[in-house]
């Protein structure tokens, strides 16, 4: 049994040679970690990356939860596929466009591929950005990150987009711009060198797919109904708890989003990055409480489970640089600032999102981006300005670009009729609650 | 790259610094543990933080199953505040008044505080508490275990609680009189002197919270309808998959909270705590399903529900102290209790506990904790009592009196037109399930 | 506090002593891991089994989304009481049936018992298998194993069988059958011996519980008013955002059945395994999403999260040992080929099976266990298939005789009329929705 055993360390270190290696090549000789050291940090790495998984789940359940139950088997269809979809993308391209490592590079930082698919063997061995796990941990972390990307845009898009033009968007804007977007700062690129800082992705992810969101709910337009006389309706989600469920699970799993993002299992800095996440988060539900019965004159809930993703969403760009009373401010801001943006964006601007996606990613993306500039002592607000700016335009411009040609080649929108009873229906051919039956009522 | 590494594996150090000092320091010199060591008992009591996490959203998912649609808005709102509300207030002073640090203690060790705020340099410094992890960790995990204490009173209360008296009252238990009692015993306090056990909190936590629960519920009253000419009337919950998501969630969540309380990652000791915590869940099933067949004459899923919860508030006081056929027995008695319990306190005491909160919480927290004494050869039976009377004692008078100068200044129960047209429509403006249709029922 | 932290560390070796003792026997003198890599890889352990722990609330959610509100209860309850049965006899007999240890095989590895109970000191010291982690975490991984098997019977046989006779059923196969066929693999048997592979249970799992699944199924017969006229009638499941938390839950769950089945933390086998894990799931997704727009016409929900479990199922047994393209291949074929299954079986076999058991983890079993002989360069077809072939022989066999004498003592099957109103009512007196209300409905 123990050959057993045996055999698996050394196919395990066969397999692992990428990370592993790593410590032998010269350039990392003198700053070698242990075997036992390598392994933790492996492992936590992994458990980050299984949290940042459950993501996925909390925006299927969040997103279902916040719109209306006809069309509940679509966004769930939708956000079982863009996982997939993402994961699988990003072994063929996406982890070789955001890591290209230094040979790959071309236009001077702006743009790097080191080619097809994924392997130890292949040209992008990403593992030489730090010596801390294996290359392929360092795949499904990244992987798990590039789908959350996609699925921001999902909520946005709901209740009206066609099914098939929206995964054709998806898994262009997953599979191509969020990975090339994303090798300016964490592959090493051009803004990464001018010292912009983005620790676990406000800007990188959540803005460049609020960018995304905003872009494409321009295009659709508002669903049937929403908007009437000047009037914007109210259109509740048909189930709160799935909603909270959503938010909690997204919660969670941000432990794994920033707490994985250190790229170690470095106690302090892990820990560190746990404490400030979760004041933020709550900072966040009561910054948003406060501001609703201020704002709403009553304590909603939609507006509180926002109010702890606004939180989320705003620490994550400085989760490491910032002091504990900064953590806490962001947070708050970031809760009072999710409400009015909801609220402006609906009733102002009369753009609808409707799970308020780009208030809570786009809006707080950028706050928590800017919010570094503004707590942290070792990072430039201009510096930070101007990362939000190139994201914010490139991002933008460019689901603007491909949601348009996917629009003019295959339309995006469903009909009216088709809308009005629901997309389960007309697109999947099923109900979200089909053999459901309530045979008491109780008052 | 590299130097990106190492610069955070230094600041890492430098913010974990609270922990790893305490490795050179003289009184630690002799024990110091390895680098690797340290990395993985964080890393574990960080993973044990998150998985006391999830059990808020087992509260919640549990809480709202078991009462009715109409006040759900209610109950998934009170349970994101209040772990907000319990990190926030933790954080500002509860930590440093459960672990107040040898030179913070008044009174003959009945009270201590360090002062406000949390950060390496105060004077709570509970690292001191054991070498195996950082300040931070110490912290989170530590953090994450007071909001449940609070959580456990919002399903008592549920269905007829003003949403604004109930968040005056936990903020204050959960600020105060939970980490002061807390203090008694994990603290250092004057419990802890006399021998007393509770290895992660039969007492400290559940029964703490249960008899608040008490207090608070014979204040209030029972529900609109509950009680008429002498007969309980059952109200039905109304999502048992809602229920039941909730169970499976606070089971998964107590591995954190055991496993974590071993405070490190020891692994004979982390791994005997898994299993007799999930035999004693395993046993309570098992036994508050004949339980249920013996006195209902049925099998009765919300009672096994509570079966698995009753196993798991009866194993925690002794979880690492006692065999496992003595883990087995106490789940089984725990389980059978627990059905016995919930009938006795409903039929006949007439107290209304919604979802069984006392019956879980409190009467198997005593059991938990007095099991102690009888399981384990190295804990006293009368110590055990001692405890048990004495939080009993000061957690049921604090809420008590809290709770009457609650209702004296602000009242504490909705009108009766508001309890009957539910909470979520009056407190809330909106309801949980406002979009659900169900287009086709099936047979 | 230092001397409670050492005191706990000596206890916690103590407890510990199976497994580290080992490390100090003889005959592993030469092979002895430090204590901090005893330590990684015993959490990490740890972490695969609360991540299998979650498994049974991904199946509880899964079957219960997939079948009508009104056997709720029964299915919620039956998933509740088969874990802690599961766990229970695991403890009792399951564990050392399942790893005998060299002294107690008898009829020439087929057959090995080491004895009632669990504890260091029994006869069946299970870490001499490796000495990766403590005695408890080998019992509690396994043991959280041996109850997914008997889960996967509770879907398919859902909607029409009795509950005791599912429970006294279940409680045979998973106490004795499951640990006996798995001692031929696992436990070091016969099977072990002839080059079969099986890394983490596409057949010693899942292709043991489908088995047995089409055995019970073939006895009950199908739901009344499955089939009429020679049509099947399709029963839409009541919930879909129930289904698809169940899927996520098992993706999730997948990643300590298959990444703990390393058996070690070490790092390029796991994180090798985690991404074969998740790109298998993700092809399935995909390939099933091509399925049933080929086959069905429509993106079906239900078929694309069957799917992910047929890429899970698939990869299952070879995880470790295929490549990249091969993972992503097993899992495209299996997501095409449990549509094409579930079809076959429903319309053509006439055999009901309401969750698609049979489809997944029976047809995707066999399909993962021979793909290892097609795509591992050192594995054998034949020997795979002679295992399938043995597995499935004795495991169908078994349960057919087994459950054939439970009908003949007991019944298996509930009267029309009771299936008619639902098992929730008759067999429980409950209702799974009994409180909801919908007030509002929303256009």
């Amino acid at each position: 049994m123990l050959k057993k055993y045996l055999k698996r360390l050394l196919l395990g270190s066969a397999l692992g040679l990428g990370g592993l290696l790593v410590l032998s090549q010269p350039a990392f000789a003198e700053e070698t970690v242990s075997l036992e050291m390598f392994t933790i940090n492996n492992t936590w790495m992994l458990v980050s990356a299984f949290l940042v998984f459950i993501m996925h789940l909390g925006f299927a359940t969040l997103e279902a939860g916040l719109t209306r139950s006809k069309n509940t088997v679509n966004i769930l269809f939708k956000n079982v596929m863009i996982l997939s979809i993402g994961l699988l993308t990003y072994a063929l391209v996406g982890f070789n466009l955001m890591y290209p490592g230094e040979g790959s590079w071309i236009l001077g930082q702006w743009f790097g591929f080191a080619g097809f698919g994924i392997g130890t063997d292949a040209a992008g061995l990403t593992s030489a950005y730090n010596p801390g796990y294996t290359y392929w941990t360092d795949f499904i972390f990244q992987g798990m990150f590039a789908a959350t990307c996609a699925t921001i845009v999902s909520g946005a898009v709901a209740e009206r987009i066609k099914l098939h033009s929206f995964l054709v968007f998806s898994t262009i804007y997953v599979a191509l711009i969020y990975p090339w977007l994303g090798s300016w700062k964490w592959g090493g690129g051009w803004l990464d060198g001018l010292g912009f800082y983005d620790f676990a992705g406000s800007t990188l992810v959540h803005s460049v797919g609020g960018w995304a969101a905003l872009a494409c709910i321009i295009i659709l337009g508002p669903r049937f109904g929403k908007y009437s006389q000047g009037q914007s309706r109210a259109i509740p989600g048909h189930s709160m708890p799935l909603a909270t469920i959503g938010v909690f699970l997204l919660w969670l799993g941000w432990f794994g989003f920033n707490g994985g993002s250190v790229l170690s299992a470095d106690p302090g800095l892990v820990s560190y990055v746990f404490v400030t996440t979760a004041l933020a988060a709550a900072a966040g539900v009561v910054g948003s409480m406060f501001a609703s019965e201020f704002m709403l004159k009553k304590p909603d809930l939609s507006m509180v489970l926002n109010g702890s993703l606004a939180g989320l969403v705003g620490i994550t760009a400085g989760a490491d640089v910032v002091s504990i009373p900064s953590a806490i401010i962001i947070g708050l801001v970031a809760g009072a600032l999710v409400v009015a943006s909801v609220i402006f964006i609906d009733s102002k601007l009369k753009i609808d999102d409707p799970v308020g996606a780009t208030s809570v990613h786009l809006v707080c993306g950028i706050w928590g981006t800017l919010a570094v500039g503004i707590f942290s002592p070792d990072h430039s607000f201009l510096t930070q300005l101007l990362g939000v700016v190139a994201y914010g335009a490139v991002s933008f411009v460019s689901a603007f670009v491909i949601f348009s040609i996917v629009k003019a080649v295959m339309g995006v929108r469903v009909t009216e009729r088709e809308e009005i009873r629901g997309l389960d229906i007309d697109e999947h051919g099923m109900e979200a609650y089909a053999g459901f039956q309530i045979f008491s009522t109780e008052g």
